[in-house]
């Protein structure tokens, strides 16, 4: 350490505020006390290539602590990635690269998108173990370590402590966690909410832990990481810091968010003995800095590409995945499965048709309810990362931002749990919609048809929920036709998905259709007569509700339709032609044991809907549909009446 | 200690196992491993009434393992509670009092709702906090011990993790946690998926901890839970107990849920030295266990309600209160607010016009973003228990489940956070709505124009999923007389609500009506001409939709009307004719920032729904309202096209 390296931190520190203080918005607080800890893991740890940010060989870091973007950026941009000042000049502005919060596939050097507290955390424990698993592939050429900077903030959010849980459990020790520990969040010093010895959680997690009690220290900041990276377990390092350091407001939750007074910017620069022109850069401190990195990477860098060329000519097929790892090449070979058995053991006979190594799969405490475990893989463990079922625990939101970190590898990530406790992972789930991952959640224990578990475990409004998420797929499949099909969709897609499956047996009335479910919605029963009635409905309900209006249909003589829509996403994505044909112009009743107002758009009519819109009760099947009067003989009488009112 | 003791115990086992088995679904697991723990809390520590179930000076019992629900049934039961045999025989059957899991309201002895993980144990840190709230009014009165059993999975969620951190915070000393610790959770041995130290975490989190090596015997099980209650720390109490004790599958996964075998319950209900007929009870064990409660608790129950009728007469005005504590008696007193501020900062206003002692508020650190502290309450502190604001901490998910545990003792409780990340807490508004409890959620910082902080800030799917919640009622008001409608209406239903606020400043064109406000939805704005098209709108969006209704009314000189729907769920409760009345019967054009599909529906056409199907962006207001195409010139345009394709 040297003088340098105190101007260095100078020029980010001062960058990020005149960012900060240029859009009028942000978090100086954090630029000030942990400007050190970022530029010491860039200067002399992080293993990384400006130049190729994407490469997968990268050591990877998370700021958990999103807020602190504008350090991020400044740090990223003195440290040589694709990022001009004048990006640095539109921080936070429209379509920049250097917005609000970190953004996956935006800013060069962002390796996950952070800003909702906690979830960061578990991204990098995510990361840690796609790394510790690829590397079981790829022996060396996946061996990366994973930082994570987090405040007080992240230790506190749940998702962080399932996911720390996980790590220790594990023994990731490719995992280091930053604490900026300066006992100060938004609304108050931290003395008032987190009053409990950190180091001896962590301890107890099955963590190494460093204290530096001076985290303005660049020496001693060296030597923690130092030590982290040697360590045998995950590693906490607490580093003792002063928020807003050097500022008028320093040590106070005033200087966590906003902008700061002219005055107090000057005396900032002045005390970090740096120019005070604003976005002041000194060549100097850039080539500096980026000729550390340089001279510590570039040898690690080129080994690893000819390491890489290497492996690539002995075991073609599969360094090409490892290259375009975001695709992966699926093909399904289904099996023919016995019908007559219930839903989540048919979803399982399907799924265990998957055999690849580029898939990850985990549960939250319910592979054997949710029937979601991969036999053909290994368990994953700490005396085997080569498994790929990963044994969550009780963690759901833990497990939702742990896949996400896994999927930012370029591995799909499959998950599961119920479909009424998808609410614990929803911040999980909107991440992976935002960030455009590859995870498939699969949600079993479908609709109030759950049963006897009652109402905590009958899902109601979850599915509209569910499909309210930009950017998600959500797959509720009537048959094992669909099922195939959806499949098929996921893998062909590669998107964000949930995949909503009963626990119970489907009385099937007619097969659905593999290649037309692929339209999203798809006529699964024709009319019989002069087309009167569509009838759109998808999931377990479905077959119950084909046998109703084939019923009726005899009974009356008028053409009853009935549409299956295993996707509404994928059927709204259809053309106005497709879409007509499949509905056509007569009245339409929609019908689901939910509560979905996405569904119900489709109504022709307020009473055209048959769904519900309460809490479940607890029974047995038969005597919850009489509850809601969706037996099939009250059914019938519904749809009569719609008729009839015509 | 004595031979009784084992008797009432195998009792107990016995009754429960025979629900089970008569049910033909349930948990047995979980019965052989902590009946002991419950029948010694209930027969020698528990301060209950049986026969007065809703005593509020009672201690209260969470069972947070909720699937142990037979277990805790058979000993209600055996306790003397208005439970009948007959009832255990219809254990979860539909409209039975003995649900699959505990549900608030319907069985006596019950004190919430518990089934989905982890949200026990931090309803029972609620429960804790408001007793020592309330106990600083009603010395001696409400100084109650909160006793709350979990399992394994319990203590792997991330929602109790944040709620225990909370307790160990606040130091309180009245909340005793039985750990039922048997290695074992559905999917596996926990080893698997716990290897933390977890006394060292508990101590960490500034809990007392206790080990019982032997969760099987009685008088190791009465000692420490006797030690526990001295404690001047929360406690948690391990009892190393074996799951599905005398099972042939003890000790195993296997045993968790299901049924067990014929031969099984014969060879359990042999071993336990039982009579082997089904549902089979002891007159002596019955009268043995009640008398033990009787003799234990009679006195202090008479010395509680001579004291309570002594401060009746002293206090009527607040014991009344007390009393009947679910009834909050509250007549704003709103003074006029400088409507030229943000609308945060007048919700902060209108909120600091609260004035009771029977309301608690919290934050999970955004006090001071969502500007929601009541200047009027002191701070919620170990060293002061008359505290009612509350700092959660950065922990949403246990902030929610915290204060559904103060609701269930007759406090109304409020939280606040941001809108977007109401996600975190999603599962905790849920069972606030299924359990019907009094609490406020506030979400501010709504929709895409929080502007710079960035999609992962910016709510779009919020408002649906939160519309879509049962028994919720959604207020999202656009002026500030709206705003004091929505409270009286809060504070008149004391049902769940969720407030939706937006944190800029609101541009008023046309004040809302107070009292018009009070049916849901209104004109706000009559059509000029002669009706051609009806406009919907709610919160920051309405009053620009307001201004440009009138300028295009102006120029083509037709009658557009403007609906304003502050709470859509009690518009819907309207009758047809005030619904057709406010509605006109011309086109329909809903429009919010958000993508809800609830309100969406009451457009006449796809084409006439304004909202937004997609994340959002970091940018300024105005650049992100030019960027989705809702800038007030294109905003005419949309209207405009949609007048002439009429």
């Amino acid at each position: 350490m040297n003088y340098d390296d105190e101007k260095i931190v100078s020029n980010i520190k001062a960058l990020a505020l005149d960012m900060i203080d240029n859009a009028k918005s942000g978090h100086p607080g954090i630029v000030l006390s942990a400007a050190k800890i970022l530029y010491t893991l860039f200067s002399k740890h992080i293993i990384i290539n400006p130049c190729d940010s994407n490469w997968i060989g990268r050591d990877r870091f998370v700021l958990s602590a999103g807020h602190a973007s504008a350090l991020l950026y400044s740090t990223l941009f003195m440290a040589g990635y694709n990022i001009s000042l004048d990006d640095l000049k539109n921080f936070r502005k429209i379509n920049s690269i250097t917005p609000g919060h970190p953004e996956l596939g935006i800013t060069p050097g962002v390796d996950i998108s952070t800003g909702p507290l906690g979830e960061g955390v578990a991204n990098a424990v995510g990361m840690a173990i796609a790394s510790k698993y690829l590397n079981t592939i790829y022996d060396g050429l996946l061996n990366n370590t994973i930082y994570c900077l987090v405040g007080d903030g992240d230790l506190m959010e749940g998702v962080s402590l399932e996911a720390l849980s996980i790590a220790g459990n594990y023994s990731l020790d490719n995992l280091i966690i930053l604490y900026d520990s300066n006992n100060m969040s938004l609304d108050s010093d931290t003395s008032n909410t987190l009053c409990e010895d950190t180091l001896l959680k962590f301890k107890a997690m099955n963590f190494d832990v460093i204290k530096v009690c001076d985290g303005n220290n660049l020496k001693d900041i060296d030597k923690a990481i130092r030590k982290a990276k040697n360590n045998k377990k995950p590693t906490l390092i607490e580093f003792k810091t002063i928020l807003g350091k050097d500022s008028f407001l320093e040590n106070t939750n005033k200087v966590h968010g906003g902008v700061l007074s002219n005055d107090d910017l000057i005396n900032i620069k002045h005390k970090l003995n740096i120019c005070t022109d604003s976005f002041y850069i000194s060549n100097n401190n850039i080539n500096n800095f980026r000729n550390m990195i340089k001279n510590r990477c570039t040898k690690i860098y080129n080994n690893w590409i000819n390491k890489y060329n290497k492996l690539a000519i002995e075991d073609k097929n599969n360094i090409n995945i490892l290259q375009s790892l975001n695709k992966i090449n699926y093909k399904f070979n289904f099996s023919d499965v016995d019908i007559n058995i219930p839903f989540r053991d048919i979803n399982n006979k399907v799924l265990n048709s998957i055999n690849s190594k580029f898939i990850m799969n985990s549960s939250a405490d319910l592979f054997s309810a949710c029937k979601t475990k991969i036999d053909k893989f290994s368990d994953f463990d700490k005396n085997n990362y080569n498994g790929q079922n990963i044994y969550m625990g009780v963690r759901e939101h833990g497990m939702s931002a742990i896949m996400n970190g896994i999927s930012s590898y370029g591995l799909m990530s499959i998950c599961s749990t119920f479909l009424s406790f998808s609410d614990y992972l929803k911040a999980g789930i909107r991440m992976s919609a935002l960030m455009n991952l590859n995870v498939l959640y699969i949600f079993t224990h479908d609709s109030i048809l759950v049963g006897e578990d009652g109402p905590t475990h009958q899902p109601v409004e979850q599915l509209t929920m569910l499909r309210a998420i930009p950017n998600l797929y959500v797959y509720r499949p009537s048959s094992t036709e669909e099922l195939y099909s959806c499949y098929e969709m996921i893998f062909d897609k590669q998107s964000p998905s949930a995949l909503i499956i009963t626990k119970n047996k489907i009385n099937i009335q007619i097969n659905g259709d593999k290649n037309k479910a692929k339209y999203g919605a798809y006529i699964i029963k024709d009319e019989e007569y002069e087309h009167n009635l569509t009838i759109m409905s998808s999931g377990e309900e479905l077959q119950s509700i084909i046998l109703v209006a084939k019923n009726i249909e005899e009974e009356l003589k008028i053409g009853i339709r009935v549409v299956s829509v295993p996707c509404l996403e994928i059927f709204e994505e259809q053309n106005y032609i497709y879409k007509e044909k499949i509905l056509g112009n007569k009245k339409i009743i929609t019908f689901e044991y939910s509560n979905d107002y996405k569904l119900a758009r489709y109504a022709t009519d307020d009473n055209h809907i048959l769904n519900i819109n309460e809490f479940g009760i607890s029974a047995n099947k038969n005597d919850i549909l009489l509850n809601f009067g969706y037996d099939n003989n009250n059914l019938k009488s519904l749809i009569t009446n719609i008729i009839s009112n015509y």
